[in-house]
């Protein structure tokens, strides 16, 4: 087996591609645009013109890879094949580590880009050192990865670890982007947060810093950190949904730490003290005793977590 | 390896023990009774007394067997060890393996009660041919047993699975047994259909045939069966809250089948009509596509899983 590997993070505007070595440190990162004329079908071929020139610079050879890892926006199978495509890149159906061979001979191994950021949360950020992980990540949407005695839980048709459509409210009136109501997603993602904090601001006059300037997620924890009243009622709504949301899925599986990144967690750790205390009001006895601490490897953990799924 | 193995299942009134071929087939199953005394000391030498003189009839050696797997009703974690001890029986955290190896030197594997017999559901029962499945109890309470890729999810400290106790209802005002608020065993249990029976026959006057004898979940469903309005509004009320909750497990792990087991389940299909359709009403989309199965080996189903613990 080879001593270096590469981990790639197939994004909808660039592909994130690191060089890593055996134990895990990354040697050098790097960005290509990502292609997506034609149904992206230069993607792939340019990701290995650019791995393929990167050998070449370092003088490393096919024999001394251990393999390629690849994350890839859409729902991945255990074989590395993309299920149902990748709208964001245009790409249909297809297996991933047989479309790579046909330019590298080395093992290639493909997942789910959210659960290869999991996974590399797990094997060198937020998560190092423990094996039963749950990844949430708290952008846009709301995504999670679910790691169980160190590997990922796909799931049958790759959407295990979907938190952010898990039902938490009945009731709503707007639809999540799933077409569904009352899902997390809708009130502990960057987006959800706004939404709570505009029903929040719409309900009476109260004083807030809110009031001016445009509202997001950092508004709100800003708001937060300067005592802001309602800030601190919106993140207490906040909290006390995805606490219960955390709770139901600890209920689940039974993790030993919950590792929270994407955007929302810049807000650093005063995000935990809203959390864990809702998740202690609903969490199962049993299932009580679980970390939280925050991602730490930002936007490169997809590139580590890929090639962790050949070095780990 | 030998061509047969012992599953035994340790329950608070008796063990059952079944010996079991390389294929799975069942051979034999008796019970000893559950000798609680002295904080149950000797229930396994019981056990081990009753395996080895099975072994002397039956013409079986140690070489000849691949083992003995149990089934044991408390929290058990991936090396066998009863982590917090077992309450119904008197025993304190000790490893079973061990414990198991002062009188018979094979293999030992032991899991929790509820999981093994997930497991055994999985191996040669409702869930035969699924490797991604989760298993459901509804019994006194509401018991789960999660398996992927086809190993048991035990959690980090054995309480992966525990869906009893997610919390399903905001605002209850009763207390579950585990002192949360709105578990989901509160409603969809043998119990908790009682409490919905009640609470709904108090509502008003409506005639129903649940007005006369002992309220019990079988009465809820013999109701359905014959027709009784109030019944099918019972049934309807335990399938929301049952079809929520398992959307809440297939959002989380992704699951190709769903088996319920239990005494409820003994209401055979029509369960699942009331089920089903709700489930389907609040899953994430992608998660959508799981079957609904009846648990099919009953009281033995912990053998079977103790058994295939070894032999799967």
């Amino acid at each position: 087996m080879g001593n270096y590997a590469f981990g790639v993070d197939i994004g909808g505007t660039t592909v994130k591609i690191g060089l890593f070595d055996r134990e895990g440190c990354i040697l050098d990162k790097w960005e290509i645009p990502t292609n997506k004329e034609n149904k992206g079908v230069s993607i792939l071929p340019d990701v290995a013109k650019s791995i393929l020139a990167k050998m070449k610079e370092k003088g490393i050879e096919e024999k001394d890879l251990a393999g390629i890892g690849v994350g890839a926006p859409g729902t991945v199978d255990e074989k590395g094949t993309l299920v149902g495509g990748a709208v964001n890149i245009g790409w249909d159906a297809f297996n991933i580590p047989e479309a790579v061979h046909a330019y590298i001979n080395v093992p290639v191994k493909a997942s789910n880009d959210a659960n290869v950021a999991a996974y590399g949360e797990m094997w060198q950020g937020g998560g190092k050192g423990y094996e039963n992980m749950v990844a949430v990540t708290l952008g846009t949407g709301v995504g999670g990865g679910i790691i169980v005695n160190g590997r990922l839980l796909t799931g049958s048709v790759g959407a295990g670890g979907e938190i952010g459509h898990i039902h938490i409210q009945d009731g709503e009136t707007e639809e999540c982007g799933c077409k569904n109501k009352g899902c997390l997603e809708q009130y502990a993602s960057a987006t959800g947060i706004v939404r709570l904090a505009k029903r929040r601001l719409q309900k009476d006059d109260k004083a807030s810093v809110l009031r001016d300037g445009t509202l997001s997620a950092k508004s709100v924890f800003d708001g937060v950190k300067a005592g802001d009243e309602v800030a601190i009622e919106i993140a207490e709504q906040f909290g006390e949904y995805l606490g219960k949301g955390l709770a139901l899925v600890a209920d689940v599986v039974n993790p030993e730490i919950f590792v929270i990144g994407g955007g929302v967690s810049k807000a650093g750790e005063i995000l935990l003290t809203f959390v864990e205390p809702n998740f202690q009001k609903y969490v199962f006895q049993m299932c009580r005793n679980v970390k939280f601490a925050l991602a730490k490897l930002g936007n490169d953990a997809g590139i580590y977590g890929a090639a962790g799924l050949i070095l780990r």
